[in-house]
């Protein structure tokens, strides 16, 4: 195991317990808040490590299925949990947070650090273009719902039908996607990152982490959503804003960094395709498969009807992204608009 | 005459007489109209025959206006009896469900089974590109009377005038796109299929059962407009859903086999230029002909003022394949998020 | 000085001469208007020669900033005084107008007019695709507003506040393009046409021209804003339709012309580059500053948020534009559709 690893393990362990302390404490809510949102961040560093070299025993094709399967695992149980606490909203913000998230924040911290860094940065190969089609088609999917929502169509009756059919559909397209991007044309797919291929853990070591940071994880989970209300409530922040941003961002903090970290090495190919395939995951898998099961967890109900202003700004990053990676190459400059994009749509709901 | 024309002839000959027994013995209003729709599908593609034959002895030119005068000749039939039974709700749907089907269901075809038999289907030259190019500007044109109605602008009470001012701009546009065609940049038309260059009917032959079909053509569009809404109604399907999903698919059926053929022969430009344009001539062509025409008629005025639900899908379908043309290459993954997204919109409308 | 550029300073003499004596001596309004409108096309012509006489002095990043700053002095004139007489609704008419007409009509003119006489035309380089991305961006940001006030989010309730943090954030966006398209990749900015750089005025004659023409322009744009209404009235156009069309076409005719002579002499790049830079700047430009100028003008506000017609018919050109110039070839019939889009939606606006 690399100094690296170790380092992350210990201060996952140590911030799962400060925050179960200010949990079980009643402490502050702002500070048990941002102390379980770190420890968050940090077990799904570790469940990410663990799964990785699980499944370099198992083979390539296996570590596909298995990040797809755990990687969202840290957000699922949030989701869970807020469901659960009849949070229907936040979730919903929350996933179209994250993909608004990556396909503005972080494509465009990405596009703007790197293209300071090397100039103008060239997009060579098929991948990104390929998701960033998937991914208009997954909105598209997505929108369905909201559109006979908002126009009033007769099909506005019958809505739990609709709900659990387009759930059913995305998650074949998940389904085939990841069997796509498992066996399909290598010249498409987008490489693995070589280096790390030589280290393994102990096969037992791996599976205790891994087991051990998914109940973390659970526990964590939690406590997370326990303290995301009372916390929003002292610093006056609304439920969608809270969903949208601060939850999608503490979701997705530390992955998000390997993305823009790739760009700013110069590797926009790889860099777009790890930004945008994340956003196409919660797209296709995340957000169908909880919808499903919460007909199941006696919570609330996630339905796949959003508010409208939701939709619009998912249409304007999808839209706004795919034109970016269409172009072929990508300026600061580009980068930059992105983030300003970001901002709007995140003041639009502040006043939530 | 080869083996396979003159079993259609026949083809279309029995079923167009058993069509006719069913209609005046008033029998079972489904079987009617199953048959009668069969009868519709085989005499299009007998006028199709009868069309490039004439072509042939008229030059190449002749060739593509004979076709996209005649080419959409029973759906036009169809279309003006449903008119005149006040039904020019059907009608919208049966347009833009014949895009729909066009630009989703059939090019998803295209795109999965060429894909599953051909891997990565790569699209070389101009044509797609222009045509798909041309479709989002008919869309966009489309899209004004709705989005005016909608929107609830002054120019809602000069809705006729608008509309007959939209028809006459598309016309125009169709004129004109039919004239590059026929005499544009040979590198951006497509190349017309060699193979059948050779043999051709005699004249008199040819004239005969041009007439015969057309005549025929417009017999069976009665029926199968009579027969239409008993078979709706003891089959509990609403008229929208009727229009864009029954009568969208059994008017093109046979026309867009060739498409999803070609696509698996690995012609991937050809089979997108001929599924393409085929949306293109009924949003160019037919909607602002039978516009104009409604107004003659003595029945139901056809407006372009859509349900929003079917702008909205037109816009989806629209955006979405102009997309997957400008990627440049199609994976069989791709064709099935459009047959998704063709099966969740459809669904949209089960509940009319 | 050029006989040409001379006939130029004597032709706006004569007609800002002519316009003022038509508005002491309260002439019939139509055709006070239209010298007005020509006084101010011609004090526009004279301000861009003496801005780029003056850049000669100053090197070719000064040039930018010069056009950047005084480029739109006239049209920024005619919106101050048209929103100190409480035209608000013409000013953002004005403003959407003038980026239709430069994305549709413009461009379809040149694209039209280009194509007949070059046949078809490609563009090869990168900036035609880099404006129309950033465009599409700057449409994103500033749809906001309209669709927080469409849909009624909570935010609508705080509409100073989001409009002028869409303001600001345009404005940082226009100053980091200008930056980018000063001090940017050669490779991607677009050349400076050459052949004017020998001849240059005399300093001297330079800044009286600038400033007369400059002090002229303020006064003819009162009198075009004071002509404006009873003009209007008596050939009974609605206001939405006088700034979108008509104040639209008169700030811009004569800049326009520029761009559709660069396409008929084959230069595609270079008049894409110049007909959509254009809106650009007065999406990231002209409006927000016009928007910021409004709460200390004491007359009509300015609001990001626009008539939802407005919105959509924007979408429709910035669409569309986007797909034409990253198909990488035109050909006059795409031309013809962009002109037949922009006469279908000014249509829509006749009857305000």
């Amino acid at each position: 195991m690399e100094k690296k690893e170790k380092l992350i393990i210990a201060g996952a362990l140590i911030a799962a317990a400060l925050a179960g302390v200010l949990h079980y404490a009643h402490s502050n809510a702002v500070l048990a808040f941002v102390i379980t949102a770190a420890a968050l961040a940090t077990l799904a560093m570790v469940v990410g490590d663990a799964t990785e070299q699980l499944g370099k025993r198992l083979g390539p094709g296996a570590t596909g299925i298995l990040q797809s399967a755990l990687g969202n695992l840290p957000e699922l149980f949030v989701c869970i949990f807020a469901l659960r606490a009849g949070l229907a909203q936040v979730v919903q913000a929350a996933l179209i947070g994250s993909i608004l998230g990556n396909s503005l924040l972080v494509f465009g911290l990405a596009l703007f650090l790197g293209g300071l860094k090397n100039g103008r940065q060239v997009f060579h190969s098929g991948p990104p273009k390929m998701i960033v089609t998937l991914m208009i088609l997954a909105f598209a999917a997505l929108a369905v719902p909201t559109l006979t929502h908002m126009l009033h169509t007769q099909a506005e009756g019958h809505l739990n039908s609709l709900n659990i059919f387009v759930a059913i559909i995305l998650l074949v397209l998940f389904a085939a996607s990841t069997y796509f991007f498992l066996k399909g044309d290598k010249a498409i797919v987008a490489p693995h990152e070589e280096e790390k291929t030589t280290a393994a853990w102990p096969l037992p070591t791996t599976l205790i982490i891994l087991g051990g940071a998914g109940v973390g994880a659970a526990f964590v989970s939690d406590w997370f959503v326990e303290a995301l209300q009372p916390a929003m409530k002292s610093l006056g922040i609304n439920q969608t804003f809270a969903g949208l941003v601060i939850v999608a961002i503490a979701g997705n903090a530390i992955e998000n960094l390997v993305g823009i970290q790739l760009a700013v090495r110069n590797q926009s190919d790889y860099a777009v395709s790890v930004i945008l395939n994340s956003s196409l995951q919660i797209a296709l898998g995340l957000f169908p498969l909880l919808v499903l099961l919460s007909y199941f967890l006696g919570g609330a109900i996630l339905s796949f009807v959003l508010a409208p202003m939701l939709v619009v700004s998912l249409a304007l990053a999808v839209i706004v992204s795919a034109f970016i990676v269409f172009d072929g190459e990508s300026i600061w400059m580009e980068g930059l608009a992105l983030i300003g994009l970001y901002c709007l749509i995140a003041a639009a709901f502040w006043w939530g």
